[in-house]
């Protein structure tokens, strides 16, 4: 699984998605060709990219069109764009996943005024074909699935090492970009008005920069902004984690007796889904204050090991390293499913089954069945990377409440008077959380209420908002 | 769609099941030689079969030995018939999904004593691997994944038409193994004891049968069993109406608007998972009684109509037909999903859909796209034949319930005394209806109460059983 | 809590209900006098009835008024009836809870033009101001709350021992009025065309005089109507078991551990109810089919004394009795709380408390500390009778879907034709109930989908029902 | 309902919680001499207290026994005090609701060493045997129900203004006490070490004392600590709606169309609850992100005027005022009910409904009929005011939370560092909170899991907590 060496930061953040399923649809062709080494054009003779195949484009196109229904938000952006364009003059350099969805950000930065160069966050997750559209649609992307190591700071180079073009915006979910720039293009800063900033690490390492006093710009922490948590974290581990049980092993959920560390966001996402399909549920926590949820959310609070002997499926939701260590899997009953909903590869410790009594079989992809001498099998899934991301897809709807978030944090860091950042993280203003929110409530048809004068003043709030504080959640 | 001409009523069996996504598991190798035109043999030397591939078999013992774990009641029907064969003596010819489900029965119906030659009932849905397996293990197995009609009808008669060998007990799925020996070797019925039935259609044909007074040996219908209705229906439902959209479209569920026409076990099944995935469900029903358990249970009762522009997703499971038509698809929205869980693919009035100012896009596996002349999509899934069996698969443990009631079935037929059961059809008598749930039990590591003798007495039961009248659901 | 002597069936019967809390609303007034020596009369000179006192009619007839907002079925027949009259000449006698619900059914008999005299089927139930609002209306009503047993009796005979007017129509309610005809007037079966009955006592009563061939003439049974059924036991109890329990206890729900023994439709009523506001549930059963349906539904299936220790709260929900003895009762935890939701009051064997080492406390209206020698208290509600009955009210919906069963099953009765109906107990045909569903339907502001002639011939149905075999459920 | 003159923020406080249900229990002897007037003194000869009736005393001490076993954590502070005493010295004067609850908190400051002279803070709410069962256990109280105004402020001075007796902590329900000390005895707070406070009311006086510099104390903020919020909130009143509906207007849940106004925790609450309960819920809100979160949740988002003439059920949970006006009050429908669970008395503006031309008609405690000149009712529950402090309980174990807040609270600021505390309002530390949530675990037989040094080390934590940064709720 260890796709590049060295560099344990950056390892950790690539195995935490290594395999988007939404990549399953991109094309295995037997062309071993690098791109690299191909010429390259576009229909209009545009050549500054450096994709798979060109011809892909038009189902790439179809792909990015599907994508555009679910992203109404950003939609309705490119329509209130026409008249200003907020992005006037934005040169953006991103780093992300290459996907229909991003390709419907990236379009939406064209049309709200920014000039875009694009590599991708991941060596494997790229969709040929929709890299091959943006390519088509005049994008300078470089990018495509199977990247090498070599390949993947090469494309990244690319995108910043160009002669008479110099970001002013950077777009970034992981921090590699970010680092490279800081390592290769240090002066790069000096025209730079911001950075937005995705994913954990990447954010982890923007904090870690401000506390050495090396940030140099100001960043938007987009990851802890309210909407994209309860999104990805509540609402979309209720459905993914039985989507991605269902896909990997077709368990039927009626009845089964599951253990579920940690009641957080994740935690109880998975919990309330479990139980909403009929399985027996408990959890274990550390925080009695959590705990103290489970309980009154009905479920039965316990240590691991007073339920393992028993249940049929273990999922690990902590953030925690080592929850789910070799004498958890040994006591485990026979064909126990055992998976990871957390932030990171480390809650279940995969490594202590590499030993030469257990035998280890694949059968099918993402699951291995771990074999104990007496023929006790356990059912590992994704050698407990993450579930949700290896595994199941991530609706279209979630991703566009964080497309639409970066795309505000651009426009805010971008267009925000001299003064109001400083060289800092920031969360996204309140109000701007709201606005991404209210961008999606058309979707489900929903009309909000609005305050009169006499109510506002009651209550002490502005009638446009914020209408909370900024740490309700 | 159409597999095979001129007799509508298999067809409809097959339409029904096409598509067996387990099967998806299955090679699909280029050697395009028919089984028919091969030597075949397995290791010992054996060579009364007709498979794609010996060589499958190790692959397809794996599958087979997965599947008995989550089997426990035929395997503890085993057990049990260590000592006494009740089998013993029987000669079982049968015609199913050939899968390795299936062949967990047929070892286990081969381990009470019988001797089984077996057929598929579909011409898609064979495991080749499990097919393998049989066949090295000395089953005389016929059939392959993607017979012709010519080779579907081969291999039932190789079935049957045998030198030295004649069944005495027949099962069946969908009555095309019972139609063949009707038509071509009706004499054999003289020798045989039994029909056991699973599917509606198979059972339609015996109740005709029996109508028309030309039923010659008694029949028990499984499909009609309590166990099996509130499983394949009610609980199976609950699970495979997520998968199979989940699968198909990566839909979310949290705040789509949802109708389900009708209101019957499986309507209950998809309401009650679509609702606790935070979806707001409409129902439409015809009849009062269903009408007033929807509204209790929580959902606005509805006709299709008065919310067909601002439903996204479309269910049918009415076992009905034309319940969705042109007009109702006319009147959908951009992206509206249309699919069918009810009983044959007649409940969308897909045909309506193939006229020329509609283009068909299909996009993914079961998935079209159908494209109005303004732009409009809808999509619509396994071109309206049933989700569950085409675009989700159906847990072992459901089909474990199906196959311990086909075994028990077969069991009590061959050993009726004289005179217990005419030339007719019958359901399998409650209490053994009772002792299949009972054999499902220890997986869940549920244990049954007993009734004391004063308990007994007072409720006027007998203590092992049944407990509740005939009618009772 | 004996009420009477020497006539157990019929005291079972008052057990059950004795204290329905609908009557906490009527007066306590210290009038000592028997409303049998006084001298009645209303407003119109009529005398010819027997109750509390006339002067509370007003208050009674708004209570009427509230009613019949609840009862829109019963409405839609007197509004249906204003042309034709179905009970003309129709002389009832009826035996029931004088409740408000009851003088709506009585109000709508009279205007489809029957006759009406009533008696209380229980000597606490009468809430005095129906009374007198009926007897101000013109009814010729004799009930009051707190009969003696010599009362009970003589208020019956009241209603059928008069000069001039013999009926022809029986309603009752646990079947003593029946019982009285049978026993003092013989002769007046001769011109009664059949008996409604609505209670399980009554309805077994009858069977019993069917069985022994005594029953001479026809029965309606309204108990086991399906509407009925799954009103009363699964919709009512599991809002009620919430009711009863905080009315009484004020528990909290969340967290809780809850064993429910039983898992009929009364047993899945408070499960769902329980494991919806946060409670913990453990089931226990006898017949393996229900096992099953409530691992499905997400339930431990345990043995009682597994988790006797561990409980907060025991329901039991079994029709069965001594299903929590006095070994169970020694082993539960201090507080736990013990109540039935079962038929009857045998299930938790209650006299085994009665012992000289236990003391009683009675803490509250229908709650009873019982205290063991360690100073360990259990929570015994209702004394082990029915908690929903005696603890909780009884929604005027489920109330209105039985009336209006009454009333449909009285018209039936009085006009089939001849030989429609034998002297025999029957259930109201399929297509009446659906009726009686369809009438509760605009409550809820229901559509009803009508089937095309198309779809009606398909499925073999006429369009206006019945839809479903006798037999569903 | 105006019960005071002149102080309207005082009164505003009473209004919300004037009538406590667990007041029920009480007395309503018609002894009408005045408290004041009487010669008091318990079995012992003291008499330094006030209250309604001594005699009282051993059914108050009941009570507070069985509420003793519902507050499992302050019965585990006593146990813990046996040693040392944190209260050693404290002198506290109490103002709050005198309840059982109350008395397991007094008894158990006592039992940390701390000295307590008690008044009620509200005219109704005492519960007259627990003030005699205190009385007579020592306790210096000065309470009754159905105090004059007068008769309030003079409770409040006799704890404070005593020979030889200085109070050195103060714990206030709404304020009255504080206000009372700065008003009359300001040179008291020079003993005082700090103030806890547990209403909203009394919270707010606080922070405008703060703000206008003349908090002269410490003061700790209970209202808002997170196990408060979420209980009280989020958990308390799931339970909470369906018991003040049904416990006033027998409602049926099942298939009632109800309007929640506001998605905040109370919001989610009822929702939720209703939702489990088969009732159809429509949501309004002003805030997006809340908006999103109920239609993640599966609620239609909508503006009142859209469903309130379909609506069963209205329930205002905003904290805003003039939600429900006249103008939708006039759209309802015949029978619509109307209540309010937000935190004050003005989000349904009942003012308006006081016109000449309705008429209002009391049919039981706390439910008025509004009548309208063409005869349309609606229901309208505790005249506007709160509905689960009218017309339900409060479940022990949540006031237990608070209790076990209040008392730590107290030990907290009494042996505080000289510093830790200015003269400001505090939320008590995370880990106290934390703490207040462990001591309840017990009562669920719930079992924590500890972090492993690695762990905690890994995640940066102290394997005591806090586990979570202060924000987080």
């Amino acid at each position: 699984v260890r796709v590049r060496t060295n560099q344990p930061q950056v390892e950790l953040q690539n195995t935490d998605k290594q395999v988007s399923s939404a990549a399953s649809y991109t094309d295995s062709s037997d062309d071993e060709t690098s791109p690299r080494d191909k010429q390259q054009k576009n229909s209009k003779g545009n050549g500054d990219f450096c994709i798979k195949n060109i011809k892909q484009a038009d189902f790439g196109r179809r792909e990015i069109e599907i994508a555009e229904q679910e992203m109404p938000a950003l939609m309705a952006l490119r329509k209130r764009a026409q008249g200003e364009k907020p992005l006037a003059g934005a040169k953006v350099v991103g780093c992300t996943h290459i996907t229909a969805q991003t390709a419907v950000l990236m379009e939406t930065l064209s049309a709200l005024g920014a000039q875009c160069r694009w590599a991708a966050c991941n060596i494997y997750s790229t969709q040929n074909e929709v890299a091959a559209a943006l390519a088509e649609g005049g994008f300078s992307v470089f990018a495509w699935k199977g990247e090498s190591e070599d390949d993947f700071w090469w494309c990244i180079d690319r995108c910043v090492n160009v002669e008479g073009w110099q970001p002013n915006m950077i777009l970034d979910d992981g921090g590699d970009l970010t680092h490279w720039i800081y390592k290769k293009y240090p002066n790069m800063f000096k025209k730079i008005k911001g950075i937005v900033e995705e994913s954990v690490t990447g954010v982890h390492r923007l904090y870690q920069l401000s506390k050495a006093g090396k940030l140099c710009v100001p960043a938007m922490n987009v990851n802890d902004s309210v909407t994209k948590q309860k999104f990805d974290n509540l609402y979309c581990c209720r459905e993914s984690i039985l989507d991605g049980l269902k896909r990997t092993t077709d368990v039927m959920f009626g009845g089964k007796q599951v253990v579920v560390c940690g009641y957080g966001e994740v935690g109880k996402g998975c919990c309330a889904a479990l139980k909403a399909m009929g399985s027996i549920v408990y959890v274990t926590e550390i925080d009695p204050i959590c705990a103290l949820q489970a309980c009154m959310d009905g479920f039965r609070l316990v240590k691991l090991n007073e339920v393992i002997r028993q249940v049929d499926i273990v999922i690990t939701c902590t953030g925690n390293k080592n929850v789910v260590v070799r004498e958890n899997l040994d006591r485990m009953k026979n064909g126990c499913i055992v998976c990871n909903m957390g932030h990171s590869n480390t809650e279940i410790d995969v490594a202590s089954l590499r030993t030469p009594e257990l035998t280890w079989e694949r059968v099918r992809s993402q699951v291995d069945h771990v074999i104990w001498p007496d023929g006790k099998r356990i059912v590992l899934l994704a050698e407990g990377r993450l579930l949700n991301l290896s595994c199941s897809t991530v609706p279209t709807f979630v991703l566009s409440i964080t497309a639409t978030t970066q795309a505000l944090a651009l426009i805010e860091l971008y267009n925000a008077p001299e003064g109001r950042y400083k060289q800092d993280v920031y969360l996204l203003p309140k109000k701007m959380d709201e606005y991404v929110a209210s961008l999606h409530l058309p979707t489900f048809d929903a009309h909000l209420t609005e305050l009169t004068d006499e109510q506002a003043k009651y209550l002490g709030l502005n009638k446009n908002g914020p209408f909370k504080p900024n740490y309700y959640r």
